[in-house]
């Protein structure tokens, strides 16, 4: 340990800190009402009344009906139960489905077994900032076509797309829209009725809330089948007992969270950081788009000639928690494939480091990351056996 | 409300109080160590240090290894992932599923999908007492025949059955035997490498632990098919991004929960309130068997005349929080469809109450509720319109 004792972590798109403000609720559900909102006695009722009461404030933050709101374990059984939902339920329509090749690797995978079992997937390309194309997302539609699901804040590089006017597209075509936004939630505004949303997938670890929680829309009228079995809970759609606790700290971190001030102070920090790294790192090359359009907190950037493992090793070391990308898929031992997908050299995929800031981020660990990070990158070019390279090019991709 | 300001909680079948010295241990979790586990910084790797250490815990519960052992987000989850998922893997060798007409909704449930995608299921009649007939089990298994899911625990009457010796059977005739052990998890020794089980579903919420968190066993070797789709967490079987929270609250909780003195305390306090009921209330019929073969915590009555919904609703008056059956299917109109495979007529399985003790039960209150529920059963029958019959018959089934 190289720290002086700072702590910075900047994993905020891997998982998020719960707000004190969240857990000191969830122990009033964990510690007195632990009913089983399906039982009918006075224990169950409180706990049916606070599920009600919790779906109302997710309905109300991206302006669904309260009875499209349905909760789930996460943002991956989201993704997995609407996609395969959908499929099943639309199969007599076409087997057909769109997708772009820099979703959540839970889509992908899903669309992958989705290929298995006799579905047809299209995976658009992405521009060099990670947007979608609206004129081949058009392109790719067919007659058989039965859903498009496109991310609405990048996972990776922060890339946010217009799901307005994709959505528009689809029902103007007569296809459902899902998107993932489990990054952009609460901080990019959503509304699923002037959107044309028709499937929205959202989680609560990534918002200040509790694990092991989330929620999708299914706008009233869409063709789906459950995906879980058992009994009536969230109507069918998604039996098994409700976790009331995490439920409960889900809404209160979405009350919490719906606040634009968050997000604007997110955005200078976030512009502080990327402007400092630019500033004091040669051959850094950042992804994704600058300003408006890059999700609040984040800053994904390449430096040559090094290894993003190494660089997170190192400032672990100095006590700041970077990625290398997504922590779904960090295990892997491939370079990213939404990084391949801008059309990134080997080198610059290999030398990738996200760092992803929360609304707790403050301008003193900004600083600190600012004053260690160069020193890393040196570091670690400095044993480089791109070294020589690195003195001789000037260029930066 | 009629009471006097005593409440008894006795419906553990559906979810129990959080123990409080779980709820200290996952707080800690909460407040500070609450990094995502695929993430590789320090932050990440004490959150995978605490899933790799409870993983341990529920793994020697049961006598698995550690890598036989996912987490999932509860029962209906792991029922689901399990039936499925190895129905899909095992395609090509067969079509054929056996179970029993008494098992949890999510089985029955995932059953019937699995019929609607092609496989064929038996489900087996069951005795009066709601056990599986081994000589049954044998006629009904073909060359067809995948896998066989038989409940250990029955969440309605309190059945366990013998699934050492269907185990056996099973693994004799080479077939993959799944047992949904929610309910008996912690209270009904369970060696899976003893028992042949190939395939064990376990839960918390039922055991005092967190909710939103459970575990699937599948036997090194057994081939299944990932339900869930996205990153590798849980070595690629069960995608999303873990609940170390309740993954910690889960393994205390079952730390807390494996002493046979609890059962033996449970058993007492069982047997002194069915005692109590068959002494003081006329007409009143116990389902499910007595003794060793029943589950610790559970009692299970008929009574005629009367109807369950209204027993249960002045026990609620009374501060005594029961239930009709199965908390999963209590929303629904048709009568249990467990009693019914009891043979019980339709006025016996309407007038039914299930009370679930837990290991915090007490005598006082076990007294409370012999005192409130003769009272209430013939407050019932004396406004009930069979109440002229009931003077007249004698016999109780």
């Amino acid at each position: 340990m190289i720290s002086n004792g700072m702590k910075v972590y900047l994993d905020n798109g891997s998982t998020t800190m719960v707000d004190p403000r969240v857990t000191s609720k969830v122990i009033r559900y964990v510690n007195d009402r632990y009913g089983n909102p399906s039982s009918l006695h006075f224990k169950g009722q409180e706990a049916k009344k606070a599920l009600e009461k919790s779906r109302e404030v997710i309905a109300n933050s991206v302006h669904a009906l309260n009875e499209e709101i349905f909760f789930t374990s996460g943002g991956t059984e989201g993704n997995n139960i609407l996609l395969k939902g959908v499929a099943f339920a639309n199969r007599n329509k076409g087997n057909h489905i769109i997708t772009t090749k820099v979703e959540h690797k839970c889509v992908l995978e899903s669309c992958k077994w989705l290929e298995r079992q006799g579905f047809r997937v299209t995976y658009l390309e992405v521009d060099k900032e990670g947007f979608v194309d609206l004129k081949k997302l058009e392109a790719a539609i067919t007659d058989k076509t039965i859903l498009v699901s496109i991310i609405h804040g990048n996972n990776e590089i922060g890339t946010i797309n217009d799901i307005g006017n994709i959505g528009s597209l689809c029902r103007s075509r007569g296809i459902y829209f899902h998107s993932d936004a489990c990054q952009s939630y609460t901080k990019v505004r959503i509304d699923v009725k002037a959107m044309n949303v028709d499937l929205l997938t959202i989680n609560s670890h990534k918002i200040h809330g509790s694990k092991g929680v989330g929620a999708v829309y299914v706008r009233d009228g869409v063709m789906i089948d459950a995906w879980q079995h058992g009994g009536s809970q969230e109507s069918g759609m998604r039996p098994g007992t409700e976790n009331i606790p995490a439920i409960v700290g889900f809404a209160e971190a979405v009350k919490l969270a719906m606040s634009s001030i968050h997000v604007s102070s997110m955005n200078r920090l976030r512009d502080r950081l990327i402007e400092g790294i630019v500033e004091r790192v040669p051959h850094a090359k950042l992804n994704g788009p600058l300003g408006e359009k890059r999700l609040c907190g984040n800053v994904h950037f390449s430096f040559r000639f090094i290894e993003g493992e190494a660089i997170n090793g190192l400032l672990d070391d100095y006590g700041v928690c970077g990625s290398t990308g997504s922590a779904c898929s960090e295990m892997d031992l491939e370079p990213s494939y939404v990084l391949k997908a801008l059309g990134l050299s080997h080198e610059m995929m290999n030398g990738s480091l996200r760092l992803t800031l929360s609304r707790f981020t403050t301008d003193e660990e900004i600083d600190y990351v600012l004053d260690v990070l160069p020193k890393v990158v040196r570091r670690l070019r400095d044993i480089s056996p791109f070294k020589e390279v690195s003195h001789v090019l000037g260029r930066d991709s």
